[in-house]
């Protein structure tokens, strides 16, 4: 009897959680309100919900069928938002392709992903032209442009966006179906192994959506938004579909403006046109921005900018704000949908001098509501809310991804012990403010506790001799990794400073309190040649392969 | 090879929605943060968190596991609040006991929810002690009390809530589980039957609270709420949890009130004192507090009232306005959790004259972000939103209830073709905001077109001679039911008024366009006693058993 009670409650009633309830909202609250591409395009929301039908009929007319893949490669704009809407709604998967990707990179993503349709901006024609011959799955390609004349192309092109949708009716039933089936895929790459195919459910947009309007609209803090924002992406659409916000922005109802390929003059002529309120982007956008000869005869007094990606370094946070900016961080990755921290003040911190508040702005943030986050060490075990103990940022929330398409193992990697290893790793203060410092793979892993080789590698710096440096982990049988240093002398200092001067100096540091013992490094080569990538980065694979 | 994209992506790395990840926000945002009830109690959000668990503790230690059942009798309380958050969290269902009932509905619902342990208020005591030997799955019961000597009882006592949370430990480790978990359920009384149980899941009860979030919080609005609001609730916990928002104002780390009994005085203290900027509440209350002799001598500026429940009288509105209150409704019911809409303002209606905005506030408003909304007529057919026709209201959400307690064909009823039926008849206007005008009851059904008994009332009442009618629809084998009105006329034109009269009165309204000639009542009877309730309302019922 008592049975009834205790069971779960789902049932044929249950209402699932769909992309297309999404769009409800904006087309009874706001349809006069306007989406804007450029100076290319301008319509309101009634025409952008028509036009997602309309999107829909002509992918149907076309041949496309629920569980189908339908790819994108564009800059920002109003037809990416388009197929944010109906490629989901109609029950198919959107694959958001990096535009950034090599030739060998593109053709695996588009094979792996199992794309049935491209819908490929001109800009790109000659990419997708160069891997067309190895396309496994790839049944048309539609063309994405905004000049008259269609380009000469030796692919056969399906014909072309504008033209297409001209012929499209509107209406169409969108169907209900389970909030768990496939919205969107698109591919990570890491510096080595292939790309991975992160994957995301309408249940996991949705939810997604209201994280971001816990974080950015619900608690009192420097930049809450609301529907009046008017938002314009800088972080790219393919990239976890420009960190969801143009999900949240169309829920609102909001004014949004698609800018295209970044240009630092027409971003800035769009912010000043549009009156954009809200953007969010990595902070070396901002900083094309703010280091932008035109910059000082702009009032950009109106603008909230979100930053994720990287750290916001304090200099760059106080430039932004002395051009009136209101500048602060977010924090997650592909994997996570992204959204997981952000750097919202807290209440008993709003009187805060200036500096600090800085401070606070560029953290790493404060978890939203629904994420759980914990850092953890080299066994697994949680660490102190201390400010101090270093691990491993993992993470529990509804919206993170389930996985990498088609790869069982390094999903179980990713969700070991039940939560989500973002491969970052931070502290978390007594206030629950978490910090990242590190990724994973530059921390030294030694009798149990992780060093941190860019920490390691800013102490050695400060050496008054010392050029360059870089700090990796060795394989050592008793205490698991010992740190191992290559450091570059100025000319004049070589021959002139050992590596036992640089112990000590290090030990100057330990006895500060600011490095373990246990972090001056067991090994420091001198002045020999530092492998460097072929863009310039430093190969800490090359040297931990060579130094083995 | 294609299949794996399209199948649903749940797997076992899927993380639930669950209450306890509601209460993790406030903890680490604004732990500092107030709650207070009366003049009682008063603690900080961190010492909230360590209550529920030492409740979840105590309640374990008295042998109340997952599954289990635990009842509440309490006015507005910090008590409440924790049993809102501890009972759910171990896995039980929180039943919230409505203190208005009848012992013979008390009792039913007690056994029919199969109640393991209730916490009452010493001022339900005899209320409880009166159906205590009909007791069939109570196992003890708990006493709360404000006092500091315990009450006589004639029932055994498990002991005093506080005396026996000073006794229990902090630290509880709250399971993760099934997110369709039963977290909640409650009974809704109808004026016949026996009283119905609604139930929620933790699902459910987490999307509702970003119902209530996006439908309070993210649009620009008349009365955005943040986390720096402060909370006091004015509907009861017992009913429909409080409309859900003390889980969202805890989520947010606001500052919350808790009133007790709901007097005038004391409210309005407490508003004051405590500088409250939030609350919500059925017209009776804020038309009680607009009538109350102090409401001259305080500022109520900054008080953002929600009403629901029943229709906002436009001068009532106007009234609360003109005393600084920012009033507007909120439409819901308990199936639904139960938000549906927000008479929120659209942007392009911001510049109204105040007269249009009042109007707008007494709406019942849009739809908020995941609930789709229609009229349907007799026949289950959508009706256009024209403002004009009425049809009844058909909703979709993920957090409405999936049916009631252990009653499949009222869960069916409830569900019929897949949308929650919700026994209200409105219009839908062209701009999207719904208007209730009738309950499904209290409408004639005739050729297959509703005509609003209560519509029907109100032309029959202005005629000059008419002191007191009632409309009801009676069984007719070719229309379906047609109208019978009883109408009573003033002392003084009696016998100097007949039925053909009152037609030819409507038909005044037909010849308008206000009333569809079929509207015009089959029959008229003069002067016959109308049945009453026992509390003076018309009783349809009795008037339909009569003239059958």
């Amino acid at each position: 009897m008592k049975t009834k009670l205790i069971q779960p409650t789902a049932s044929a009633y249950a209402y699932p959680l769909l992309i297309k309830n999404i769009l409800n909202t904006p087309l009874i609250y706001s349809p006069e309100q306007k989406i804007l591409y450029r100076d290319q395009m301008e319509y309101d929301y009634k025409t952008f919900g028509q036009r997602v039908e309309k999107l829909a009929n002509m992918l149907q007319e076309r041949g496309v069928r629920p569980g189908d893949t339908v790819a994108v490669m564009d800059w920002d704009s109003h037809r990416y938002l388009e197929c944010f809407f109906a490629v989901p709604m109609m029950g198919c998967v959107l694959h958001t392709i990096n535009i950034r990707l090599t030739p060998e990179q593109l053709i695996y993503t588009i094979n792996h992903a199992e794309d049935d349709v491209i819908l490929v901006n001109e800009d790109f024609l000659p990419l997708l032209e160069s891997v067309k011959d190895r396309f496994e799955t790839v049944k048309q390609v539609i063309l994405l442009t905004d000049k008259k004349e269609t380009p000469q192309s030796s692919m056969e092109l399906a014909g072309e966006y504008e033209a297409l949708m001209a012929d499209a009716p509107t209406g169409y039933e969108f169907p209900d179906f389970d909030e768990n089936t496939m919205a969107t895929t698109f591919y990570t790459t890491g510096t080595t192994g292939l790309p991975k195919g992160v994957f995301f459910s309408h249940r996991q947009i949705v939810l997604h959506t209201y994280g971001l309007m816990s974080g950015l609209c619900a608690y009192d803090t420097q930049a809450s938004l609301n529907s009046s924002d008017v938002y314009m992406p800088l972080t790219p659409m393919f990239h976890v579909h420009a960190w969801g916000l143009p999900y949240f922005m169309t829920m609102l109802g909001a004014k949004q403006v698609y800018p295209g390929k970044y240009e630092p003059e027409t971003l800035l002529k769009l912010i000043l046109t549009h009156k954009v309120t809200f953007s969010h982007c990595v902070p070396t956008i901002i900083n094309m921005l703010v280091t932008s000869p035109v910059i000082n005869q702009v009032d950009l007094g109106n603008w909230k900018v979100v930053i994720g990606g990287s750290a916001l370094p304090q200099g760059l946070c106080r430039e932004a704000l002395k051009h009136g900016i209101n500048i602060y961080v977010a924090y997650g990755m592909s994997e996570t949908c992204p959204l997981l921290t952000v750097a919202n003040i807290k209440p008993k911190f709003k009187n805060k001098s200036e500096d600090e508040l800085v401070e606070l702005r560029c953290k790493t943030g404060l978890p939203v509501p629904n994420v759980n986050l914990e850092i953890i060490d080299y066994n697994g075990n949680p660490l102190p809310h201390d400010g101090k103990s270093a691990g491993e940022v993992v993470v529990r929330s509804p919206w993170l991804s389930q996985g990498y398409v088609k790869d069982e193992q390094k999903s179980e990697e990713l969700w070991a012990n039940g939560w989500l290893h973002t491969g970052d790793i931070g502290v978390i203060d007594s206030e629950g403010y978490l910090q990242i410092t590190d990724r994973l793979k530059d921390v030294i892993k030694t009798g149990g506790e992780w060093i941190s080789s860019l920490e390691l590698e800013n102490i050695i710096s400060q050496h008054e001799a010392v050029k360059e440096v870089a700090v990796v982990g060795i394989a050592d049988e008793k205490w698991g990794e010992r740190p191992l240093a290559i450091v570059n002398l100025r000319e004049d200092r070589i021959d002139k400073i050992s590596a036992e001067d640089i112990k000590s100096f290090c030990m100057t540091f330990v006895e500060k309190g600011m490095l373990p013992k246990y972090g001056i490094p067991s090994r420091i080569v001198l002045n020999e040649t530092i492998p460097k990538t072929s863009v310039g980065k430093i190969s800490k694979k090359d040297i931990r392969d060579q130094y083995r």
